[in-house]
């Protein structure tokens, strides 16, 4: 049976997930569109608690449902025009999944940690989720004021680093206490600055360190910018005035990954 | 007088511009949207050909205005509706202006250019263009293919880069007699692909060099790889897939700006 009323409880349940972060909160739940996105979970040993899928989907993307279905999970066929009426992108790919929202946990003496500060872009967001995975970060840490992590343009820019990074939502005394417990060696917070801090090829990057990227128009706040201790900044020969903040901390933190290579 | 009516021929003329490649083509011209912009096409010496305003102008943004009014170049008010139905983003800042597309020559004997190799996306060619500006590029060569660059999403990323950097299409065969016709030291193309290259930090990036960037989904066409004379990828610990075109982009240019500083 195909369901084709928008006002299906199952449906409306899946579709305020998407919509509300409230609702994603409160079920501490999130949901994934799209046969990669959904590739990229059961690949990382996720387990979906609901599956919608329509007749757009792909031989590619049934096969994906097959697997979810034979695990034992639910999943409902909806009609098209319902699961577009879901996606904000312009082709549904006809399948979203509904996951319980996992935190792994940090490592006891992280040596590598991004720290995502009050970031108020999704697509940046997504884009530094995805570029700290490739870099090798342990966690990526979410201020207070930071967009939510588990909304769909967040997940559609991170491409699966979702199902494998610990992203944990913390204010500034956590961090620092976190920072503060770890003392041989210490773990240094550094903040990317656009001018003015110490030149990234210049600073020792093979000690622990968390890496603190800002806003892009406000630049870091002012806790931030107190609880770090050392600004860094990218030297722009080209002198244009700055950088996008994904592209900042790119560059910064693959800086990291080459020197600790050396 | 401020002018009402969508019939408008220089109103028309502008929303042409803005909407239709083809019309910037024919005219050689462009659209600049925004108070930040204008100014920094302003600072950068640029003069506009035809100005349209309206009354939610700011402050700021009269002032340029002025600055340009007393240049002698045509502004014409227009209605916040018409100036609203110009615009693709949310809230219009009441200012457009049109100008001619000016590309700067490039060096005659280059040291480090960038090559994006059919980008399609505009998000992603505007902050490529903003960080080989701010690597101090000399010039960003596009090849047949590319959106282009001259759009509004692509200015709106480039954040005035535009302005400032020349900006080149060439075919492949342009490029490689380019690249060719520099013997003393010769300028390398080297191609950015996402494994199984040279490992960027060990390869010598100090001598003149074209970086090739292709198109995210896709990579560098056949083109790109048949004519570049090395391949380079950047180390991924965190073993994710790829990251994203501009990023990539990013570490790259930045590992040639930091072995050049040492």
């Amino acid at each position: 049976m195909t369901i084709t009323s928008n006002q299906n409880p199952r449906f409306r349940w899946v579709r305020s997930l998407i919509k509300q972060t409230k609702q994603r909160r409160q079920d501490a739940s999130f949901v994934v569109e799209g046969v990669r996105l959904v590739e990229e979970a059961l690949a990382a040993g996720w387990q979906p608690l609901l599956v919608l899928y329509s007749s757009q989907l792909s031989k590619r993307g049934q096969k994906s449902l097959r697997t979810i279905s034979s695990a034992g999970c639910e999943t409902i066929a909806i009609s098209p025009t319902l699961m577009a009426s879901l996606s904000d992108t312009e082709t549904s790919q006809g399948i979203v999944a509904v996951f319980p929202i996992t935190t792994f946990p940090l490592p006891a003496d992280p040596t590598f940690l991004l720290i995502a500060d009050a970031l108020r872009d999704p697509g940046n967001l997504g884009t530094l989720l995805r570029t700290g995975l490739a870099a090798g970060v342990q966690g990526v840490l979410l201020t207070p004021g930071s967009t939510d992590a588990w909304s769909p343009k967040v997940l559609r820019a991170g491409m699966g680093a979702h199902f494998r990074l610990p992203i944990h939502v913390l204010g500034w005394d956590e961090i620092e206490q976190l920072a503060k417990s770890q003392t041989d060696p210490p773990l240094r917070l550094y903040l990317a600055k656009s001018r003015g801090g110490q030149p990234a090829w210049q600073a020792d990057l093979r000690s622990p360190l968390a890496l603190i990227v800002g806003n892009e128009a406000a630049g870091a706040g002012s806790e931030a910018r107190r609880r770090a201790d050392t600004a860094l900044s990218i030297p722009m020969p080209g002198g244009s005035e700055s950088l996008n903040a994904a592209i900042a901390a790119a560059i910064l933190l693959f800086e990291v990954v080459r020197q600790r290579s050396q």
